[in-house]
């Protein structure tokens, strides 16, 4: 496992897309006491409210690396990123990258690095000999949170649910599978960067046996109905062999992020598909309800479409960042 | 994409197992005229039934690389193979390899190809900068085996219909997703070795847009429903778009090979859960029929259960292998 230089300078790059951000705002949201900064460049509409900060302003203020907080189509280095990555350096921060191109792989940031004595690291980087998958059903429990599209709450879902069980005094493990999640809680699988034909053994070995009573909560990634992701999504359900899904989904969306011509699946054809593909690996598999981004509704709104997708779906249906009786309810048939 | 140097001289190493030739046997059936003979070593008993030449005499009629034609146990280049492979490349000919082991792992050939101005060429790693799938639907008509399991007769399907196709005047291709496809058709991708969360995007790069007469025939990979390859298989799924599936089963296989806890899914819900799948990157995608493998039948029980299949399930099913007015059938209803 690596070893990260926190705390962090978050950087946006020339982010206008708040949907690209979620790196930034999860490091906000789950690892505050890790981030004394923000920083960003050229046409940069996003912020994520952290104080804005130079390279040279964070490092005096005990930063130690710089984490790149966006992640872009295709996962990206920017050639306009490459000037501020250069003074990162500069100041005195280590790079830290989570996006599918390497840090380690732009030949000007590796020459700086070296000349300056500092560390460039790419967490998007899945262990090395991962096996096949071999369908053997694990001890222990496993939630995985699965979703109607990316980018709407799984990995959010995916730690409120943890810190949920927690409180109830559960044994239980986040397990990550993106690189925010591994910049999170300082380890996990990056899924989406495995080899195909390993992706369900990397789930598994994501999610080791464990005791009976323990619980791993496993982020989910992308979605069986995207056209581009899928792929991830079914080896991690394959690989997860989940007793329990929590189904994620953004109050409002209508159709794939980036993908004006594809509908969103519904919320009852994305349960009943993943728990059939599921049954596969764990023919106990149930859906313990739904997790409701309302991020954009006011807390009148999000209350009453709460109750009535409750009522719609026969389901708990909670927005874990609001919590509530809706929330606890969702833990509760978590745990049924 | 390689540009690979047939004609080949096929080597069978020191293999005693046919069942480890499969790839020099694909070559044999659908490369011949890529193929100028057949050489072994040691103790080998296997042979293709191809010109036993050396790689000097395959050299001087026309060959211009030499292929790995067996796959052994784990995919190792065996050291035994190591003074074999030198000679070849001695002798003039650039080395090519599908195994999971990489030629250009090899120190020794690597010296020896660099002091010769020869190529070592491995074939199971995809090309570089694979983009993600885009989901838009492209130009031309394209067809996609899938199956109830691995290794049961996707590839055999694909170049038979391939074939069948052509015979019938009509503009085809062959597009190969495995080592073996590969080497027959001297390109392709290998879908199990690509990244997932470029998988459906490898398919999209593999079958571009066409005429709109114009037919890509894609071999298909693993299953759906299996524990361990179901990321592959969903990712060509969506990135292929296929219009028409023809979905392959070997005649009383009842279990996943070398899983006999899971049971193989029938073919009316391989058939049903595909076309679900897949009806979402194109909505007017239909089975046109099952290839069924009856090598293990003799010639009157394979037409019998050919006939029996097929009323049913009211779908044409054919064993492409012994060809006949069902075959037809099968190929008139993928037109249809």
């Amino acid at each position: 496992m690596w070893e990260l230089p926190a705390p962090y300078l978050v950087f946006l790059g020339d982010t206008t897309e708040p949907a690209f951000a979620k790196t930034a705002f999860g490091l906000r949201d789950w690892a505050r006491e890790r981030c004394v900064g923000e920083w960003s460049c050229g046409a940069a509409t996003v912020t994520a409210g952290l104080p804005v900060l130079t390279p040279a302003q964070a490092r005096d203020r005990g930063a130690r690396g710089l984490v790149i907080g966006v992640a872009n189509f295709g996962g990206v280095i920017q050639e306009s990123w490459i000037p501020s990555l250069l003074e990162a350096l500069e100041s005195g921060l280590d790079l830290v990258g989570g996006l599918h191109a390497k840090l380690n792989d732009v030949a000007r940031l590796r020459a700086a690095a070296e000349r300056l004595g500092r560390r460039l690291i790419d967490v998007r980087v899945p262990p090395a000999r991962i096996p096949v998958a071999t369908g053997r059903k694990r001890t222990g429990k496993r939630l995985l949170t699965v979703g109607t599209d990316c980018a709407l709450g799984k990995k959010y879902t995916a730690l409120s649910l943890t810190r949920a069980l927690a409180e109830r005094g559960l044994e239980v493990d986040f397990r990550a599978t993106g690189q925010t999640g591994i910049l999170i809680s300082g380890r996990g699988i990056p899924m989406d960067a495995v080899v195909s034909d390993f992706e369900a053994g990397a789930a598994e070995t994501l999610s080791p046996d464990a005791p009976s009573q323990h619980w791993d909560v496993i982020e989910g990634q992308g979605s069986i109905l995207h056209p581009s992701y899928a792929a991830v999504s079914l080896g991690l359900l394959h690989g997860s062999q989940p007793d329990v899904l929590v189904v994620c989904h953004e109050a409002g969306r209508t159709h794939l992020l980036g993908h004006p011509e594809y509908p969103l699946a519904s919320i009852e054809e994305t349960i009943e598909l993943n728990i059939r593909l599921g049954r596969r690996t764990n023919p106990a598999i149930r859906c313990a309800g739904v997790s409701l981004n309302t991020a954009k509704l006011d807390g009148t709104a999000a209350r009453e479409l709460l109750a009535s997708e409750s009522r719609r779906l026969r389901l708990p249906v909670a927005d874990p960042i609001r919590g509530g009786p809706e929330f606890q309810a969702l833990v509760d048939a978590c745990l049924a």
